[in-house]
């Protein structure tokens, strides 16, 4: 099953993509979209959503994984993360891939088997999941890499959770 | 100058496009765009950027204004409000339609002349100035309209609020 894994944001966008068969990973690609600061917020929002088609149009993947968003501190950039994700959202469904989400929490207990793990320690299991040399950096690359492998271990489980409106 | 204004939300966007010109103000179309509960977030947002581009494709406004976010009790609304609202600037700026945005007490301030005044009389003085029989329906029509006054107010002047980046 080929997923990608996205962390989401409107100044920076990981992505990681991998294919996970008969219990092995492979990497396929990752990166991270970023936009211009001091440029308008919504040509910001227009080139995410183009870099995410090309994207999509390039590895067609089986599924999409994206963070759970949760606001705490920071609400006016809160609100500018939700918006980006809303296009990345949109580029998903137009291309026909489903879209999962999880939080946090579920990452690290899918990566590292412990719900409670530190940062250095997802992203050290996750390079090493997926056999590369160094964590890929920026940050976001690497957690889109670990939300990605959450959900090739929790697909097909029960607590796959698909992103359906009823929970609004 | 023609204005689209917009009430943003993932359930209900309100809608009104109207045109001032010489201090007189035309209306020309308004509504609300309305997504089926109970199906996919994302074919929600799927819909809603579908019929964005109608509404834009249709009225060619000057100038998209839409609701400032502000988030208080219900985040998880509020995080879905805001991807919706993503969508929604994203559609925008594709048809080359520039985004101002004003808070509800920007608008308040621009359609009754007092920044307190409450719904009923935001509604009244709408109703009023657009030379309607009634108050549109839903609320969120209506408040789209009133929006829109408030930038054909604001337009012009020091406080057209167009929506940069920068203040992230």
């Amino acid at each position: 099953m080929k997923i990608l894994g996205i962390d989401p944001g409107y100044a920076i966008v990981g992505y990681g993509v991998i294919d996970f068969t008969a219990n092995r990973f492979t990497t396929l690609d990752y990166g991270a979209i970023t936009t211009p600061a001091h440029t308008e917020f919504c040509s910001r929002l227009g080139q995410i959503y183009t870099d995410m088609q090309q994207l999509l149009d390039l590895h067609h993947p089986q599924a999409m994984a994206v963070e759970k968003l949760f606001f705490t501190n920071n609400k006016t950039t809160g609100i500018a993360v939700a918006q980006a994700r809303g296009v990345i959202l949109l580029a998903a469904t137009q291309a026909g891939v489903p879209v999962y989400e999880y939080n946090p929490m579920q990452v690290k207990q899918a990566v590292v088997g412990y719900g409670k793990a530190v940062k250095s320690q997802v992203q050290e299991m996750t390079r090493s999941l997926l056999n590369l040399r160094a964590v890929p950096k920026p940050d976001d690359t690497a957690d889109a890499l670990a939300i990605a492998i959450c959900h090739a271990h929790t697909a097909g489980s029960l607590l796959a959770d698909r992103y359906f409106s009823q929970r609004l």
